[in-house]
């Protein structure tokens, strides 16, 4: 493990010294778990009162927030604390460097162009006439399609499917085991039953666009599925096709969404969301973790729950919900007190034979 | 891109022409989306009003759907206009052939059969005993069990794990990196805690069956688990171990059906559904979108609702709970005109003891 | 297919016979589909009802169980039937085993230091100072990434990725296309965006670990991510960065945990429940199927629902929920009778917005 004075770290990242320079800096820690030689950072001043539980060697700070003399850290004062702390992390922990160059097991089918510095690690199959840009790492055992295209300084990590004719601009990373450009879900209804209808559209995914392991971007059916500049997609989401994402979403794992779906530019889908077919979730929109969309959401609004609607009157539902078995009671006392019937559900005959079936033949 | 003119195209899929038969179309395109030389199709006469923002070449359309002279496309006549249209979408689409014969990096056990025209990509691996149908396709990074069984004119994609013993139909399409006879998950409480349930049953996929991009389906704990013909599932949907799958089944992405759920033939469950374990789900029946079925359906129902119930009550009762908190001041104002006491709710205890937990420590 | 008698097998499993010992048995088979040369077995006196379907040509039970005469089986009287029939099921079954050796494709970086008898299949690649423990079997197309470590008589699944760093226990199975160690999502919002933050700690799984299908373990952002002894994972389950599980845990298909989550020892996860980031779930407590939790479980508590509580006020909600529609109409019907005006949801504006928004634009 390196080593730095704060000094260095300083330096490095602009920041402006209070305490001693010369201390000695050997790794980088969360606020509650920093060692006496470890360097942390503070946000946020509400995050101060973790710092009892650690003593940090050194923390990246804000100007004017008080350090308490009792933690023992030297203050380094930038303007962004968790930037200059990145940046700090990247000191200590260099990210692995793919080996570089061809690897002699790697095959590469004819046309194929390869940018400079790229690197192709163990049983790569590059099929005909794809292009693989400036520095780019593929990973061991990855697979990209003929006529594929992969930007400069992207990752491919190990064993992703790059399919035929897909596209990634600059910069994108896409972690193990993620399917890019798979046929989609799509048959049709015919005399003959239902007939596969080929999916001849492509996979276009913009620069500095992060994917998940094992994630699936489906191609288009017809025409292309995209995904817009700078959008992440975490692990095991599903991405269906010709849905179009915007620019700088967020896309939490195991989401999943239908085909033809439009996701506005800046829009947060949080964990296990779905979002149907069709649709279209508007610009910075924000969808709560497990909902699942079934109409439009307009843009900038929070939905939430299943099926989802404003947040807001998701939140009322489920707690007055809570409250609902005794409000029955309520109801009924009510009634009482009126001499009135009840009277019967209508619903309940499907209702009721749906309750009493058996569980498990 | 090939092109061809109107009068070839016809004469492929058996269409009576109206208009111009020298028309020279060069492409295929949704009829939203439709340029002047490209075709496209009208499968529903209420689609027709998309036709006001493209002006295709040429529309495959059933007799008598009359093309507004506006639009300018030449007509094809046919019964299924999809159907025909699939047929054209291949002509200019041909799917991407693998490359013949056995690459040299495969590994092949002992005994392994291959019938004629296979192609094997880079580094697939066969394992002993294993058998790969007439001109079935495997593509790199791909790997058969020993004792398994490939049928004809399967497609398997790349990195497809085919585990020892699986059997496969006919026409089989297998996307990336899905896995076909992993373990299920099987553990036996013992007094020497939990222990492993060996899982040594098979898993059997009929003719014509399609699995999407990183699906598993997990082998039988003894006996199969099975999948009958003309299936099709997409990507991230997971099948547990002795599940039995009909045939002409739909199971849309991030399905999960648990360990020996009983599916009958026809049953469409959307995405993000679940069934729990040894349930039946009735023949015809449909499970809407994100649904959790935990009792059986019964053939022909349509279900939804977590928990699952019919679709009709779901939707009933969805509605109904955004009047809920409307509906609770109802009864207090009720209550206040009577002079009625709520009382207290007989589950408050343990419901606000974790409502006021703190969410994180 | 292997043959025994049942006194070699009463001998194997230290079983006391009743009937004829020299009965051959071909196979095993569940309770309901045993053949006359068939073991099976029953684990609890109530499933005694399923001989009627069979005719077992022998059975492990528990002494003082009366098996009927008609069912004709030998008996073969053991303390734990479950735990003596998986053991005959292996005497049939034997695990497939790898090849053993270094496969002449496989890759070893510099450094790399392999146990006695370890298999590395074909096209397994192994970075430079990793180790991998005695017996310990890597299948085709593995990827273990500079630096880690796996135990003895351990078992890796076709094209697992065990990245960098990344340490294993002993005779931990993982199955195919499982990723372990890829990077946590994580960005800090700057003036400069969204940027990455580093993800720079390790995935530590302890012994006797299962991971499933495709699922994802994704390595600690600062620190670890850690999976204790005897947890088991089933397939395409997902675990965020920084997630702590405990021992003995067994955690569904398609379970999502979100980062830094704590799971206590002894949790139980049923299928597609998923828990929110930084939330604990005590020991002991179970979370049922499809569960969305958004706070603290407490020790030893069956949670349910979305958002989750207790399970018993999960399906008191559920039930009453049912019957909300016509409680409505009893609301309506009290205040005709008291001549009440139902005022105007203050909800409204928005909900109705949202609910008569078109579907599809």
């Amino acid at each position: 493990m390196p080593a730095f004075t704060v000094s260095e770290i300083a330096r490095r990242v602009g920041a402006r010294v209070e305490g001693d320079p010369e201390r000695a800096i050997t790794g980088v820690a969360a606020i509650d778990a920093a060692g006496a030689s470890d360097l942390t950072f503070l946000e946020r001043e509400a995050l101060l009162s973790r710092l009892g539980a650690s003593t940090p060697g050194a923390i990246l700070v804000r100007a004017g927030v008080d350090i308490p003399e009792a933690a023992g850290a030297v203050a380094l004062r930038v303007d962004e604390p968790q930037l200059a702390f990145i940046e700090v992390v990247r000191l200590f922990h260099p990210p692995p460097r793919a080996h570089p160059g061809i690897h002699p097991t790697a095959m590469l089918g004819a046309g194929v162009r390869l940018g400079a510095e790229v690197s192709l690690g163990p049983h790569v199959v590059v099929e005909e006439g794809s292009a693989v840009g400036d520095r780019t790492e593929v990973a061991a055992g990855c697979f990209l399609g003929a006529g594929s295209r992969v930007g400069r300084d992207c990752r491919l990590g190990h064993g992703v499917s790059i399919l035929h004719g897909s596209i990634l601009g600059d910069r994108v990373l896409v972690h193990a085991g993620a399917r890019i450009g798979s046929d989609g879900f799509g048959f049709a209804a015919t005399s003959e039953g239902a007939v596969k209808i080929p999916q001849v559209g492509r996979c276009v995914i913009g620069d500095d666009v992060e994917i998940g392991a094992n994630s699936t971007v489906d191609r288009g059916a017809l025409g292309d599925t995209t995904i817009g500049a700078r959008t992440k997609l975490d692990n095991l989401v599903h991405v269906g096709h010709n849905v179009r994402i915007g620019e700088d979403c967020m896309i939490v794992a195991q989401v999943g969404i239908a085909g033809s779906a439009r996701i506005g530019r800046g829009v947060a889908l949080a964990g296990q969301a779905g979002i149907a077919g069709h649709l279209s979730v508007g610009a910075g929109a924000r969808v709560s973790a497990r909902s699942a969309v079934f109409k439009d959401v307009p843009p900038g609004e929070t939905w939430g729950g299943y099926p989802a609607r404003s947040h807001r009157s998701f939140l009322k539902a489920s707690s007055a919900l809570l409250r609902l078995p005794h409000a029955l009671a309520r109801i009924a006392a009510i009634e009482r007190r009126l001499g009135l019937d009840p009277g019967t559900p209508a619903a309940a005959p499907d209702d009721d034979a749906a309750e009493t079936r058996p569980g498990d033949p």
